[in-house]
């Protein structure tokens, strides 16, 4: 017997509704963030639709990003692999196997079933293109480099950056997000499988978030609540409108960062000079100056001394939008942990030694990266108090196209246009 | 104001409540692993005990194990961080922070801060010492050389261990098991802080499991349910008894095993081979030649032509115990996942390139790892059929000591002892 996922979780579906329902808070709901949500075990996000999954989806707990490079030189393989995923993620999100099962046992099977009556947890997966896909190595392998968009920029170096290029870039992206690690890493591992002689990974990284009891924001690894901040306009500030080519309209654009955080030399620091440096309080998450942790950020308030309450190298300075002259984004980053590794620290308490490779998985969505990440980070790059502590050591920019309608692929308007 | 993990999350014991229970099924319940169990989110596991936690507690959905090195000289110093410990560990693991919180803000604070609100996850902590408290390099650092138990081997090399030094070994380890990533990674982080001077992390591994919705036995990443079969006389199986020093009575010994799978190559075989290397039917998870998870090895019984129905190398018959000549062990293992790294496969399809960095982190408890884990794996070390698909890449063995009493510490009886 080769059960579908749905099949062996309806099974346990009377179990799940008598025992209660998730743990899994979701504060960050787009424009209800004051708002805690619990959502069922079994909940399964719509894969169909006028946006991608993934990006406005509250937040899962666990997070599988993975980016390939494209192996084959013809046009046809890449339309196969989008159709592919495409039709493979409307079955995984909905809790079913990638492929229809294979009943013959002499077969190689059409799942690896670790995700077998595990519940779908929420899974989303979020396809995103980079700029090989257009042009790599001044070759257009697909005839595709007429319609790479403008915002599909080639990201600049930044100040401090230290990228390994074995974590950086890609011609595709996938996103998996789902309130379990295993639902995951499944869902992109069959997808992998499908195209084994198209795509290769490039890069993966694993992510959580662990949400407060009480479904508040959650923390970062630093201590600090992260993901306060949403924009106030929401679907201008990440969907292309308009002014972009037509099938990017709908979409967004991601931009990844997998950021390292001394966490050793953060641990050593005190509450005060930490706070300094977020420019927020650290147990209630209220900005410098405020009580509560919504209230606005006083950034034109100054103390006693004349001296700003925000400091003008905060974070929160720097990342806000208004005040950096860049538009606004939404970001949906995790928290990642890798153990440990040989480093060397940079700042005091200088040393050589094993220490935590762990930090940020930085995610954000934006209708237009050259106004948003790029403009504000080149300036946080170089005068973030933060960046003592935090070094970025991988990512990517990638064009995640509009959602689909069954039957579709996605990114179909961009190979019928071009 | 800076409150206790407690406080906060009893702000929100309310919500909990009425929201209902997590969804941590845990099947492996010692003794009842019929009866799926689900445990609240808030729920917390006892730390003063006959035994450490963290043994025999049901497996949490997530584990952080760590593994130290001590760079003082001094007997006082880990006499001094074994207190530290067990102080900070019986906070943690009841919701707390790690220390008695440091009211001024000009202070460096007791407690990192990223596990506060969030639910105390059935947190647990497990002490371990390696070989390395003993005598390292030929040096009894801390004159406790003449207390190394017997069965506190160096563990052999085996056929095929491909061990990377930096991920192996250590003088101390902390097993940190919760149901959130979150909080066992802050129980470590804070332990490690406490005692910065007095001891080094050398390696660390995350894990989680991904119980089904069902509340059965959990798959691992080569969707093989993983965790059947457990000691039919679990306390003579895991406890040492009056054979061992008095300060390991009721403690146990800890494998640990990083053991990377081959999961591409996996994941292009046919069912039946998978079925025929493991022993056991993939989807029911029952031995071959049987219908139920829970019957027996069918291990005496031929098929047609008279050969074998459970293969000579099949993965559980030389697992078994019984059949492989020794003693039975606990099995606690986690699936790790570590994104992707450069490899160079051994076996086809043979290729180098960015494969899977995953598989199990493989933990199992013993009161003598002579007979038990060495034993039975020197024979599957050089049989298993899996072994072409798994590589051992790090690990270590340590000696656990039994529970202790409130205002006692980890290890006393070893100090007061030798």
């Amino acid at each position: 017997m080769r059960p579908s996922r749905r099949g062996l979780f309806a099974i346990g579906g009377g179990l799940i509704a008598a025992a209660g329902t998730t743990f899994a808070a979701h504060p960050a709901s787009v424009g209800q963030e004051h708002e805690p949500r619990v959502e069922p075990a079994n909940s399964i996000e719509a894969f169909w639709g006028v946006h991608q999954g993934g990006i406005v989806t509250p937040p899962q707990n666990h997070c599988y990003f993975a980016a390939f490079d494209l192996t084959t030189e013809r046009r046809d393989d890449v339309v196969q692999l989008l159709r592919t995923w495409t039709d493979a993620a409307a079955r995984l999100t909905s809790g079913q196997t990638a492929q229809p099962p294979v009943e013959a046992a002499d077969a190689v099977a059409a799942d690896s079933a670790e995700a077998l009556g595990v519940a779908p947890s929420r899974l989303t997966l979020t396809f995103g293109f980079g700029p090989g896909l257009f042009m790599k190595q001044g070759k257009d392998r697909y005839g595709l480099a007429a319609a790479r968009p403008d915002a599909l920029v080639d990201l600049p170096r930044f100040n401090g950056d230290q990228l390994v290029a074995e974590k950086t870039g890609g011609d595709l992206s996938i996103q998996a997000c789902a309130d379990d690690p295993q639902v995951a890493f499944h869902a992109v591992r069959q997808l992998a499988r499908l195209t084994y002689d198209t795509a290769q990974l490039r890069w993966a990284q694993t992510g959580f978030r662990s949400p407060p009891a009480d479904g508040g924001t959650p923390r970062n690894l630093m201590g600090f609540k992260d993901g306060t901040q949403t924009p106030e306009q929401i679907d201008r500030a990440i969907w292309v409108g308009n002014e972009g080519p037509a099938w990017m309209r709908g979409g967004s654009y991601l931009v990844v960062r997998r950021i390292r955080m001394a966490l050793e030399h953060w641990d050593r620091t005190e509450v005060s000079f930490q706070e300094q440096t977020i420019g927020r309080h650290k147990y209630s998450g209220a900005p410098l100056g405020r009580k509560g942790e919504f209230e606005p950020l006083s950034l034109e308030r100054n103390d006693a001394d004349e001296n700003p309450i925000i400091p003008e190298g905060a974070h929160v300075r720097l990342a806000n939008a208004a005040a950096n002259g860049s538009a606004d984004m939404l970001r949906r980053g995790y928290s990642y942990n890798d153990g440990v590794n040989f480093t060397a620290e940079r700042w005091p308490p200088w040393r050589q030694g094993m220490e935590y490779d762990a930090g940020l998985l930085f995610i954000c969505y934006q209708a237009d990266p050259r106004t948003s990440f790029i403009r504000s980070f080149e300036k946080m790059a170089k005068f973030d108090m933060l960046n003592q502590f935090v070094t970025h050591t991988g990512g990517g920019l990638f064009a995640c196209p509009g959602g689909v309608r069954e039957g579709e692929f996605i990114g179909q308007d961009l190979f019928a246009q071009a």
